[in-house]
């Protein structure tokens, strides 16, 4: 399971205040910390971007590599920026991401053929809304699928999203055993080998202690795993969800004592 | 799903200590720290018990039921401290367990329906060696089974135990990935709910780093549990273990907002 940082927010007040002045320190010195920790992809969530957004997406992106060859997901619904940012990439980057919404359809989508980047596929409807029952993600899965396919993506390079519901929803735990049963169903429903994407981070969001958080990242990430997920978004200063997710890789891959390379790191 | 302590060892010197003299106060004393951990079962793992098998073995039944009501697994391989064991217990009590050995299928499976208890099962060959493969667990789930049913078990006192590999096995991983694909598999491979067992403390025995052991457990717990695991035993001296498998059945259960009752313990 490859290991992506969502650490950069530019909701962030330091983080904010390094785009608008141009700094890289303090954005480089985060990237830093997510590399330390195990991150092997980082996620630019730059939000609206409404001020400058060509000028700024750019400033992330190059700060970023100045610092780390490790790929990038490039997170912003402003297709100025996003255009900027896959301009500024040195290598392939991931598209975070599309929906069924058709301004996504028009906008975004087309943009992974064009920078030959990857795109993540999110699997809500076409007014965004989040499905609850197996049945409605297994027809957003086919739809999205197709979606792709028709617009020339090569789907190898499309990366599916279920998203993964707070648990603080009503229904969040129901939408979230779904989303097992979906990642298990993806292959035979498509016909092929997709890979998927999760937030870890949504799951525990809002009021909820820091403890019992780490706890439920803990027990969700492993099932997951288990049903295939590739990549995981996740809050890398979260250590223990860091050490599952290695210790998953142990128990889930085919390397004969891969348990004896999880590291010892306390909390 | 529901905890079973595995901390109740006769090889342990204090608990061998407190047998051999009848002296109850050890044994309950570790008993009622289970119970403050959590403990939803009792299993008594009494070894051989070469000399005074009976009185020994109602000796830890009768310790034990002084101090909990909560139900126990009687874990030996000796038939007449089993007997004795059984007769001693005032609730349905569960033997652990039978194979498709043919002594254990004459003389352990019987007493199940003789003592009106519960009875493990394990998935282990004629001559109790481990399979490896998916098909191998299956065509053992079929054999268990049917022995049962032919031996006029009700199948809802059955519980399958489908055998946790030690990671330091050179295939353990590869197994234990099979017993995730068995224990889904279960019900419509039997045609009805059978309910599961295992023995998580199998998973990182031997000498494997004590952090690791934990990361381990909290890793292979959850992937057991999204696959239908019913009881797991378990070190309940494993803290982080232990609030998993809280975590795991607020993330499983049907209950809104289950997560806000986690206790918040501290490693």
């Amino acid at each position: 399971m490859l290991l992506v940082a969502d650490n950069l927010h530019v909701v962030d007040p330091a983080i904010s205040k390094a785009v608008e002045n141009f700094d890289p320190g303090p954005i480089q010195s985060l990237v830093a910390r997510c590399n330390e920790a195990g991150a092997q992809a980082i996620d630019i969530n730059s939000g609206p971007l409404p001020r400058q957004p060509e000028a700024h997406f750019t400033f992330l992106v190059e700060s970023i590599q100045a610092v780390t060859d490790r790929p990038l997901l490039l997170d912003t619904t402003n297709p100025k920026a996003l255009r900027a940012g896959l301009e500024a990439c040195r290598r392939r980057p991931v598209i975070n991401g599309f929906s069924l919404e058709p301004a996504k359809i028009e906008r975004i989508l087309p943009l992974a053929g064009l920078y030959e980047a990857d795109i993540i596929g999110y699997l809500l409807d076409a007014r965004s809304r989040v499905p609850v029952t197996v049945e409605d993600m297994m027809d957003l899965a086919v739809s999205l699928f197709e979606t792709a396919i028709k617009s020339g993506l090569d789907p190898q390079h499309l990366i599916i999203d279920p998203v993964i519901a707070p648990l603080s929803w009503e229904n969040g735990a129901i939408h979230n055993r779904a989303v097992l049963t979906v990642l298990r169903s993806l292959p035979d429903l498509l016909g092929m080998p997709i890979r998927t994407i999760a937030g870890l981070s949504n799951l525990a969001s809002g009021p909820i202690p820091r403890r019992q958080k780490i706890f439920l990242e803990q027990a969700f990430l492993p099932m997951l795993a288990a049903a295939g997920l590739d990549l995981v978004l996740l809050n890398m200063f979260n250590t223990p969800s860091v050490q599952t997710a290695k210790a998953c890789d142990a128990l889930l891959g085919d390397k004969v004592f891969a348990w004896a390379a999880i590291p010892q790191i306390d909390e």
